[in-house]
């Protein structure tokens, strides 16, 4: 395994426990993957978010949001990186379960970007959205891939 | 200079380059930014859009909804650079100018992943994006940084 495929590999374990750690909003475990100046781009609310004290109270606050197990499923992942910087852009199927168990998922858009400092990947910038309609500037939650 | 301030500058340089393009709607000189297998999550209409075929439509496209000059400045970039492999993420000032002359601009937020392959760096990913509104479902075009 060359030194790039072992980087992707090892980014992809981290991703992987990054979104379990999302999918029961274990915080803590969620926040031991960003670094302690984390800008994100999150789909809802504000601009942005900087720092890791700021971003842990946006996820908190999301959790209030969600009812049920949330879905949170990364898919067609692409990671590119050297031995210390790299980067994955992917879809996340994204969502959760209404009020009579039904299902209600949406296909966001996943840019995460990643620094390996102290022998571990963290992510130090992260951006999700849903693209919006030109005519209505309404969100798009229903687009297929 | 380091390598990797060395690969900072040159991404600074290219996104430039770029922006200026987009600017004017140079589509051949922006396109040529872009690596062949670009993926691109825009801010509008769709979820991807998958080569420089598809993307440079959308661009063609974009360029007939605007009058006037385009407002799209890149704002705060941080960029992050190994010798091959770098990203950059940033707000945009994006917009028009309305028929009274008035301009009217958001701002955006940009993600932008890179490759240098043959001594060049080219965009092999780009992510614009809106935040959108949790109640009405609305893009949110006022917000401040």
């Amino acid at each position: 395994m060359s030194k790039t495929d072992h980087s992707v590999a090892e980014i992809r374990a981290t991703l992987q426990n990054w979104a379990e750690a999302a999918r029961i909003f274990n915080i803590p475990v969620l926040l031991d993957h960003y670094t302690d100046d984390i800008r994100a781009f999150d789909a809802v609310i504000q601009t942005q978010f900087i720092g890791k004290k700021a971003y842990g109270d946006h996820w908190q606050a999301c959790s209030q949001f969600c009812t049920g197990p949330l879905v949170f499923e990364i898919s067609d992942p692409k990671i590119e990186a050297s031995d210390n910087v790299g980067f994955c852009h992917c879809l996340l199927r994204c969502g959760g379960t209404d009020a009579n168990g039904v299902e209600k998922t949406s296909w966001m858009r996943m840019t995460s970007c990643l620094l390996k400092e102290g022998g571990r990947w963290r992510i130090v910038h992260e951006h999700f959205s849903l693209p919006f309609d030109m005519e209505s500037g309404k969100a798009l939650f229903d687009l297929e891939p």
